[in-house]
């Protein structure tokens, strides 16, 4: 198990980790399989989505705020039960497959580590199945 | 392939299966890589939350609720379509670490069976991966 | 890791890909472990739900319409956010588990392709979890 860390910039951002991944992979000398990226956070999460344009990013967390309000009638006290919603929506981990060394991504495709209650110092967990 | 049984106790509920996977990962004496838990049944998902508070797990569901109502305009005749939405939503499985005989879960990291379609006795399917 | 190809059949669908998986794991001779099947889209995801009664891939189509309408508000100038926002809601993937050669599906359960930016022909990817 390999852990790599994540300082997120803003109380809600979809933050990029393609390229620790990917140097996690060759510093490994990972060749086949899938590598399994987990969130051990409850106000976070992971996603996969485009990168190439940064209005995806955008539009996903502001359509997230508007499904996921921070409601008056949460009962949670420290008040932020929109952001653990959001992190059971996107879901704690992500699976990709790795072939020849590479991480195995769409065209468009990125890995996001999805920050709803930061910023914060975020740990990730990282494992190579076979 | 283990198989392991949760008795729900409400119509919508997040249940609590961790010490049901901890007990298997002991008596199997797995020592690393992943467990696999897979959700077997289409009005029942998966996800992992905090579990210190049952705050989180009661805003979860009732949002999720806000989120998909059980609306007029469904289609499917047993009328629990909302059920079969809230499990896409959550998803079939969760994926998490083993290292040196341990399941790997953050500080405040449970893992539940959300059932939204119940009180029902589930099966949940649990595989290791190397 | 094998390819598949799908070619959807309307702007949004839910595309039943369980027999081009099953056929994948017979002609490999797949007998125990894991399949993953990875989209590489991002307007197009991933889910397991059930497949008995067509009203229900209805009911969640047209619910992930109401959820994530296509908004003015959205930056994304190829004006299709909303199938970004609810690929990222269904996943880019699903793990299921192989059994004496058999995709282990609960009884009411196929695998779907959801579509949301169609027509089009897709790619997924599949790889074998041991």
């Amino acid at each position: 198990m390999y852990t790599i860390k994540v300082t997120t910039t803003g109380p809600e951002v979809l933050f990029d980790i393609t390229g620790q991944i990917v140097k996690l992979i060759h510093s490994n000398n990972i060749e086949s399989g899938a590598v399994l990226i987990y969130c051990p956070h409850t106000t976070a999460g992971l996603t996969i989505n485009e990168g190439a344009d940064p209005d995806v990013c955008h539009d996903i967390l502001a359509h997230l705020q508007i499904m996921v309000p921070n409601s008056a009638y949460f009962h949670h006290v420290e008040g932020n039960s929109d952001a653990h919603i959001k992190a059971s929506l996107l879901g704690s981990s992500v699976l990709v497959i790795v072939k020849h060394g590479q991480l195995q991504l769409g065209t468009w495709q990125r890995i996001f580590l999805g920050e709803f209650d930061g910023p914060r110092t975020r740990t990730l967990w990282v494992s190579f199945l076979s």
